[in-house]
């Protein structure tokens, strides 16, 4: 080869490479680069976030100036991170196909959320947190930072908040960020779990291309193998046929977690199959739908629920969460040989086990196999689902009285939220009216949880034209989380508020320790609470307290009240040693196992 | 041998063995039994612990029977869990021959109370963190029980708290209670870092052998290798020789967690070397000593102490903790050739390390050996360290005026609690009575700690007789944890809270962000918050707001206010963007790192 040959094959060579280069650039330049920070916020905004809570901290402050400038979301600054946490949980289960979002700083404020978070895996809801750090140049020289441990150990945190999420991330660079960031939010909306994700403070602003935002996110329900389906469809119809379809259908807490309530109540209306719900099941099924019969609760449940439920030929579970408090501590009566269990991930028939058949794909398969037993199934009685107070002439409110009462006060489409405590209980008995959403936390049961998680209910309710959003708290556990009402309140939220003063922890007092005084708190003046939390009532608020029947009714009879127009809260004075029936029996069974182990263990292990 | 003889030696080996298991057994009787629940409280009585604190939850209910029980501990029942955690760090910090414990429940109580601990971890403060458990039976069956995450995970919380503790125990079984229980109460005091306990329902009140109770535990302090010992002192003589005397003495954090006040107050008086201290080391020595010159925070310091440490020419750092906000932003001005640092477990002479030699042991060998030294350290000037409010006319209440005005107003034995934020710079410049108590969290800062360690602080004063318990804490980080409030009033107690009302966060203001709404918070009506928490005034409180200078210092010359005969709350208006000298340098040096991070990180990781 000449030397002017080389030389041009160099050139060309040359010419080539500028000329891939070029179109490299000009491919990235049309599709536009964007921060990492402002990717997060749209990737947000495509999955229906359009409220973010949290604290701010200093290490977090670069990004949340670009929430602030972003135009669809809103960012609510909680009063402290645990509630921030329960906001966003609550925030999650009303606005059911998006997720909850709690913003915290490093060490300081994300540790104080950890509780929020983990109670948000143990219920199964889709929660990312996010939490702003150090410098990845600090991170990597493990400078001695504020919020830090003091001994260089930077992970420290992240090694705590691996058990509490299903995926995480921490941004170190620009290269793997939108992947990063779309890895943990697809993992979050698709399992329904919280996930965790780092983001230094010199990241926020580095520019990434934005092409991937052109395909949003979607949950993945994963395909099940058609020939397993096949079978196991098989088998469910042949259990219906030897059971004479003499079947119930028992629905719990994965029906709404896992997305499938639309499913089941095709299937419902098209088999005519007589219903009932686990506590944590409620309202997946419109309670007012006549072939609804109520909730099921082991041998807590009512005589007749229990009698229907146990004594059908063949229940078949959809979303079953066997938690002590949500099977009145493990009693159920049904033998596996005549149940089949469907789950988001697997399905049970008798003893047998499908992995990786889910029913969000057999549900709809299985309306089809099973509508033909429709005429059979409508035979099967459903007890009427009903509560009405008992004629008690007494003055003083009790728990027997106030639920059936309040029961008639709700409204369609309404947000109740309910304490783990005596709320939690009363209101299982309680027919929903339709479109009305229950919030609880019958298996993480951390108390004090429902007053954040109510800031969130109302906003997420408010974005997407919700009724109102209704709490009932113990004055125990309002007094944990209570500076959360301040936010409401600041938000324009109009929540009402039903404070159960029964004089301290009265689900502790049924478990253990009736007359203890470590189960007794301080006395609150409740009805100034509101105007001390809002500059001396600068916006209008309402406080009542009631301590009689006849002053409770006639309050939810006032239409002024119920029209819920502004922020409202109401002290019901009640026995300090009074308790749904429902808690009443399931404290007596829990307090003996915490004590007697080896037996109750036994029985809670199946 | 005859079979009656055989017979007889097997008789007498019978008669042996029944003599032996009697005289074993009568010793057991005679050193008595005890509940494995009331061992640790036994343990904690010795160790001087006089009040506990805590929420109940239905895992610690069995457990609290005890507590409520013991005579010489007092329960508190908190408003939830981080307020405890914090109130039992506070508590430590008072109690100083003492430690902090803290009692939660499985779970949901543990994790909230998680970034209390960690605090203590990072701020080297002895806790306990006690955690009732469900049963041992439960715990293997792996029971879906309430406050479980719902896959059997049960050990997912002891995980998480390994992070933030130095030592942790899981009782299993009755065998090795007292051992495990022994093992981190000496892990806990002897490291000055909390420590992690959990407790199983079912075995509180098993018995085991009380004998182990009749030695105390008592902290441990090796001792140090005696020929490397006398090496380095033979180091430590010939700098100060080499420096002619020009020595200077530089107090940190460590000296008064790893209890070595006694032996450096001696050293500094038989010494006559100046005195200063880094903001951590705020009140280990007496600011009223004559030849203590203020505090040293690199290149935040008024000039004068700047020039006065960086100019000697050695400085004797002790138990230096050299973290951002205790350093000036790392900004000290001094190369190792000129400095000796001693610390707990180790010492640094130049760029010499002497693993193992730990200043408890070291100081007074120290003292005797630089005694003679007296006579030329006496003749280094040392700047008097005082604080005079500004001349300025202006009513405003602003940071430069009122430091100096409530450093008058403080009295020998105050224990003065600053919040992270700008009550944390502000005191630096004021000098303390002596036996004065400060309590901060330079290095966690955890914004609202200051109000649940007020608590703490105040019960662990009037159990010993200390003066009056002052907090300083902002609008905003009151927010976080204000419920704590009323538990001081229920149990008596008589703090002056001072509220910073600042209209937000000014301390993140100052870092990022000062006209951005995110640091912004809602206004509470604060002179009407402690009848609202206290059922309408039962308990007398008394509430003021001062606006102007003129207003504020009335009410400190004020003798019944001073006097301090019940609980007290001044809410402070203050501009918001008004801050200390200290924290506008600091958050300007912060705020930059930051974002700009490669050259802070690697000034940062020297």
């Amino acid at each position: 080869m000449s030397a002017s040959t080389e030389d041009a094959t160099h050139l060309q060579a040359e010419v080539d490479r500028l000329r891939l280069q070029f179109k490299n650039l000009k491919a990235d330049r049309d599709m536009g680069h964007i921060s990492i920070g402002n990717y997060l916020l749209t990737r947000l905004e495509q999955l229906g976030v359009k409220s973010m809570f949290g604290v701010p901290g200093d290490f977090n402050l670069g990004f949340l100036d670009l929430v602030e400038d972003f135009p669809t979301i809103d960012w609510v600054g909680n009063c402290n991170e645990l509630n921030a946490a329960y906001a966003a949980d609550g925030y999650a289960r009303v606005n059911q196909q998006s997720l909850g979002v709690v913003l915290t700083t490093f060490g300081v404020g994300e540790l104080s959320a950890i509780n929020g978070v983990a109670g948000a895996f143990s219920e199964m809801v889709p929660v990312l947190h996010i939490v702003g750090a150090p410098s990845t140049g600090q991170q990597k020289a493990k400078a001695m930072l504020h919020h830090t441990l003091g001994d260089g150990r930077y992970l420290a945190y992240t090694r705590a908040s691996e058990q509490f999420t299903v995926a995480q991330a921490a941004l170190g660079n620009t290269d793997a960020a939108a992947l990063e960031i779309d890895r943990v939010l697809l993992e979050c909306i698709t399992k329904a779990r919280p996930v965790y994700l780092t983001l230094p403070a010199d990241l926020v602003h580095s520019e990434i291309p934005a092409d991937r935002l052109s395909i949003p996110l979607t949950r993945n329900y994963p395909l099940n193998d058609p020939s397993v389906e096949e079978y196991v469809l098989d088998l469910i119809v042949k259990q219906v046929q030897a059971a004479d379809a003499d079947v119930i259908v028992l629905v719990d807490a994965c029906t709404i977690r896992h997305d499938v309530r639309k499913e089941l109540n095709e299937f419902i209306r098209r088999t005519g199959f007589p219903v009932y719900a686990a506590p944590m099941g409620k309202t997946a099924v419109d309670e007012n739908y006549p072939r609804f019969g109520g909730i099921y609760i082991g041998s807590i449940s009512h005589p007749e629920v229990k009698e229907k439920v146990e004594s059908a030929k063949m229940i078949l579970s959809v979303g079953a969460l066997k938690s002590d408090f949500n099977t009145g501590n493990f009693s159920y009566n049904i033998p596996p040989t005549k149940t089949v269990e469907l789950h988001s991930d697997h399905t049970h028939v008798q003893y047998a086990q499908f992995p990786g058949i889910g029913m969000k794909r057999l549900f709809p398969k299985l309306t089809d196999r099973l509508e033909p037993f429709k005429q059979a199934a409508l035979k099967l009685d459903v007890p009427p689902f009903s509560a009405v107070p008992p004629d008690d002439p007494t003055p003083i409110i009790n728990h027997a009285w106030l639920w059936p009462t309040v029961g008639s006060f709700f409204r369609p489409k309404d947000v109740i939220v309910t304490e783990t405590g005596t709320a939690n209980f009363g209101i299982l008995d309680i027919p929903l009216p339709e479109k009305s959403i229950i919030l609880n936390q019958i298996l993480w049961g951390s108390i004090g949880w429902s007053v954040g998680s109510t800031l969130g209910a109302a906003l997420a309710a408010r974005e997407s034209g919700l009724g109102r959003t209704i709490l009932f708290v113990g004055d125990g556990s309002l007094q944990l989380t209570v500076q959360e009402l301040s936010v409401m309140i600041r938000k324009g939220l109009k929540p009402i508020v039903f404070v159960l003063n029964n004089s301290g922890y009265t689900i502790e007092k049924y478990i253990h320790g009736k007359h203890r005084h470590y189960n007794n708190i301080a006395d609150w003046t409740w009805t100034s609470l509101l105007t001390t939390l809002n500059d001396g009532g600068r916006v209008p608020t309402k406080s009542y307290k009631v301590s009689t029947k006849q002053e409770f009714s006639q309050l939810l009879q006032d239409e002024k009240f119920a029209r819920a127009d502004c922020m409202q809260l109401v002290e019901i004075i009640m026995p300090a040693l009074d308790a749904p029936r429902a808690l009443e029996v399931q404290a007596e069974m829990s307090g003996k196992s915490n004590v007697f182990s080896a037996a109750a263990a036994a029985g809670v292990a199946q």
